[in-house]
């Protein structure tokens, strides 16, 4: 049985429907829990705001360590703070929708769309697709020119975007497999790979799916996060000595993990 | 439950101890059953081997999948066939351990190195390693001069040499994991894992896993191979005009997945 | 003098004018011959096709090289068997169109384009063009949506598909040379480069002529695949032992070679 | 004239030796000014404590941007935060010293090494220099084994060292010119520089340079980052709706950077 | 004070707009001359006419270390004798524009156009961004076709086609940033830069304000070309032995450059 | 019949030794022709040595396609004047050592080294190696520390440097075939190629046999340098009008090249 976080990293009420996509797909075995945080935007389409919020996620992340968490899902697709959080969880294995939707993406067909909202978001999410190996696998970015709070605006209006972005991307720009590029689309992914005829990976779906398989490598086989060079943890002896736990740590993020986050 | 085929891709008697391995780490609910070939070389070293096993690999991976697998390995660490695989499978997964040996490594830490036999395997690896989109990932690949038949001869000199590449990649070459660039290391894992203190990847195990994964995501999600381009499979109606089943199948591989696999 | 042996690795019986496109063009010293395979597919249009006919096209590059060849080709322009071929060849040397069309072509012009028949061709050849480092000479693919059996069917609709494709490679996509990206094609090339003013590679010719050209340096001087890593040729102990050669072998193919192959 | 603000990303007193090495090399006009944090690690090796100080920097960043200042120089060869302040500065240039120093190196040499710390800090660097397109002008990293807190502690050992790595880096790995890559180096790259006959560059120099260059295309040419796409700069209205100054924002930054940084 | 060299690399008379350009940008302490060559083709579209003019810009550029130069630039935009003249100069520094405008576009914004006359430009232009490492920031070359002498025969058509390309740049390609890739285009930038809202850079202003950083660099910081491997110069008593600077030196160069480049 | 012209891009006295080597392994029907040039410096090891004798190489080029030959040979490693060469020649091949040496490694094994003379000589040759597409195939430079005019002072010496060179490629860089780096290496590589047991390819030998192949598709095929682009020569009106054939021209290199070149 795995016990799995999901991070909505951002600063508002969760939204039941999102949760309800993860209860949909999970393992019978899986215990999964949702958590947004107790501050913060309204969404991270900005470098900046993605640097606001990354002290909390991570500050979740050790928290759930301790809460004996197996893995931890960061739900944005600018996949913010995944290295950090390798960084800094001794155990728990850390999974992001980028990553996790681009490595299944690559097994599927040669070449994957990505899909986003608007053009902003291309050049930092590159640099991801670039970092995970798969820049020879992209066919394109397809911008909808959708904010992250518009995708559920007027859901008829977003599908039919979604729809011709991604025939767009299979006719012209030889993509044979789609991916929705922010964890706001749920709800989309099965309509649209039934008209579409190509797998369409849901990033909320495909990292929360790594995140059982993460869970599994550890739990069985003790395959996590080597700790020497890039995910060498910090010395507890300096968070100690420079008390940064008490200038940066919110103060009860402990028990807004226990109680705030929805379980299922 | 996932049914998984292993094929263990050699016209040699299966090894007993390599079905356990599968056994020891596979989710309750998986059912596995392995497979060697009613033909072929002993050990795949050579490319020539590889293409005189290639057509009875494509056939057991065709009647598996009339016989209702999920997934199906190919347990070679060349990935032998796995795209030719993916091709003629209509749904069901097919999964190979360098593809999915590379992926876990690049999510444990920044740089992996590969232990593999002989020098001789180096470019055919390397050139799936740059597939595979993880070549600036691949601190070294490191040699200890053993066929594929001498890993288990002398099995504490196997677990010397194993441990002193793996020594010499982490201090010498930065790797931060390590992988067994050969199915016939099973066995090694473990220790070596507890020895040098970093992740230690075991090619079978790390394929096997992957296929409950992906088993999992085409049974819940229907995500399997795109059949635009890269894997869109001969149409049925050149084969039979062309008469392939009857110049190439194996007559009894039915009968041969059927009775053979070693159900577990 | 070279004797030079093209395989036309499909099992249909060989095209007259195919062999024709060699004999107008080859050095008044070379002794051609071609051959095709006693069984096979039509056309290689899908990765398990060149599963199947792979040990066949090996046994014949084996066979001509007992046979006292210089050279062989293998016709079709997946390059299918090239790094097999030269891992089994002991000294006689083996080419491929795409190989041979695109390092000629890069030393025409900065940029090339190859001219496909239908969109699923060209990951496999994508995989080809970056594995001999031409990733960034290569200005596009580009489609005529034609199968291999279609090519010469209506002659003047292919030259009309295969003028617009060429032309909008050149204006659009700053192709500055064409490769023509099958070898059932033969036949178009001089006419498409009378028209289009720009080099047109016919992949039959570029191939046969590279291999004169390899066939030289191997009688000249030595310069044969080296024999350390990549085409380390399989030990004949092991191929006896295991009797290969019984098992995979066609019984007949020296003969086959000896009577079918179209002397020129 | 141009106003340049050297922000030191750490919360420890400004080391007055480093300003000196400013006011060393400025031009005559240049107006300099060093601040660090008012909280925070005492340095930043580790991915977390760039993590916790990010949201500071920016807010220093913002508030030398309200203070009128031209450039700002983010010290630390992590390059931490620096895409971040180009999102949120309007005008002002924003400088970090692996990308000034690298892209100096490649004028002066063909390959250059960094010679760091300790070798937790490469796969982060590796990034940045992957991203500044300077990864084939690479020769090497070379690793002193020493933390941050050590370069000043044995002075006479840190420049014995730096001179060894700097040595095979030339001798062994193919460098021309060397790099120091931790803004903590300061006061050893001109001795370095003459003992080994190679340019040394100095970090906070090279960064501090780049400033003055950056500030001075700004004032004369408008040269400004673009604020299309990667550097588009949140929507004022959100930060207000969401109270995100009020939640992040340090209350008394404006103060601090007025009273605390040091003029010079 | 820097003392700086620019030369237009072409046998026509100076073009005094050209000069204002860098007055009008310098900083104050700067002093500039502008020299044509004695001799030549009057633009430099043809490698051929690169070739021929190769010689005078290297004795050019050593005659100018010879007066005192701080530093020399190269004003063309395909940085003709870039590599060479850094390889003679023994500390001055050199410069070219497309070195020059590449690496301050990829400080401004994620990915930058460079607008050429022709489409011939292109491959050795490529070649260069390549060399420099800014493939992946690269988001187009745009052709106007107009030739190096057709820019300022009709300005208005010039300006309106640089103003086309450019929107097609950012809207279709992803170009944040413009670079006007030759320095014939000088005049332009100002007004197109106010016209399209992203930053548009001149290849003769961003060239000379990186000679006025490079000079300043080498002036207080001996940071000038390493003198080992790529840059090492020929030895005196070569050039002395093989009569070189008698058959090859242009006999008044020294006076060509003191009477003839125009002081500011 | 092919005429080839091999220039020795030196300005000495041929040696006749080189040309001998052109002979033993020439086709029947190939007329060979050498030449050295009419003034220059004895070696090419510096880039501005190149820049010197550019222009002279040129001419002899022009004159060559003039004089009717089918295919030049820039004879030196650094491939100098290639590109340019093949801009002005109309119709006529143009070949270089390094380009045809790498082309013809790739087909003889995965990996090859080059060994060169000096240190100073690898970023020049290895910007050639990438604009060839080669770098993945380059498993090292190896220098042996000697410079060109030094090769064959102390034959015996060369000889084990070169041979102690080649070993060590193999056996520590996982190189299967070597390549000498300069073409005054000629008469050694037979010898190597027998002891060390894998191809050693010539330069001279290499790119000579590279032109032979290249006449007979222009010859035959019409296969030469596209004139769109990368190659277009420049418009004779324009040569015409600038008088640059009077200004640069030698004035009696036709008669240079009839008299002089070395018939064979």
């Amino acid at each position: 049985m795995s016990k799995i976080l999901y991070i909505d990293p951002v600063g508002i009420e969760l939204v039941q429907e999102g949760l309800q996509v993860l209860l949909d797909v999970k393992q019978p075995a899986t215990e999964v829990k949702m958590v947004s945080l107790p501050r913060g935007p309204h969404h991270l389409e900005y470098r900046y705001y993605e640097a606001l919020v990354l002290t909390d996620i991570l500050q979740l992340v050790r928290e759930a360590e301790r809460q004996a968490f197996d893995a931890a899902v960061i739900g944005c697709f600018y996949d913010v703070g995944l290295q950090q959080a390798r960084e800094v969880a001794e155990r728990m294995a850390v999974v992001a929708p980028c990553e996790a939707a681009t490595r299944i993406a690559a097994t599927l067909g040669d070449k994957f769309s990505i899909i986003v909202g608007r053009r902003k978001w291309i050049p930092e999410m590159m640099e991801n697709v670039v970092r995970y190996g798969m820049k020879d696998r992209l066919a394109s970015f397809k911008s909808v020119e959708l904010g992250v709070l518009d995708f559920h605006r007027d859901q008829a209006e977003t599908a039919r975007r979604l729809r011709q972005a991604g025939r767009e991307a299979i006719e012209q720009d030889g993509a044979e497999v789609l991916i929705l590029g922010c964890t706001a689309t749920y709800g989309f992914y099965r309509e649209l790979q039934a008209e579409l005829g190509v797998p369409v990976l849901d990033p909320m779906v495909a990292a929360f799916k790594t995140a059982e398989f993460a869970a599994d490598l550890v739990t069985r086989l003790s395959w996590s996060h080597s700790k020497i060079a890039a995910y060498e943890s910090p010395p507890p002896a300096e968070l100690e000595a420079w008390r940064l736990d008490e200038q940066y740590g919110h103060p009860d993020m402990a028990a807004w993990l226990r109680q705030r986050a929805k379980p299922a």
